[in-house]
């Protein structure tokens, strides 16, 4: 069956990110003076061949571990979903 | 109140996704080579100032619009939940 993860790749919240930070002046220069603590991550999709959902979950977090995320300056969460 | 914007911005559908080519490929010489079609985009959170629900989501939908979206090549979404 075809599954696609929806992960979310986000700098660990004790490390700074100084992208978000300057994105959150950019946006009250702007006039959204409302916009705090913006964090700034990667969104990635994939589609995979699985036979069953805990099968696409694992094949998801391996390529998490593997290769998207490095978990010493990030951390990952992902849902699957049915294609 | 205080509430949290989700927002994912992804390359759209029509437009080449180099960086999620070079991540397939590279995830298939890991072995995954179940995995298809990645795309990689960002994901933003944000904490907002808000009366309503309502407001911060026409506050977020400023956001993507005027900063953090280019709309002729990234499409947009975004979730608010309650801080």
């Amino acid at each position: 069956m075809k599954y696609i993860a929806h992960i979310n790749i986000m700098p660990l919240k004790e490390l700074l990110d100084p992208q978000g930070k300057a994105v959150n002046n950019s946006l009250h220069n702007l006039g959204l003076s409302q916009v705090h603590d913006v964090r700034i991550g990667k969104h990635i999709t994939l589609s995979l061949e699985a036979a069953s959902k805990e099968e696409a979950q694992q094949a998801a977090q391996d390529a998490c571990k593997k290769l998207l995320a490095n978990q010493v300056m990030e951390s990952f969460d992902f849902t699957i979903t049915e294609a």
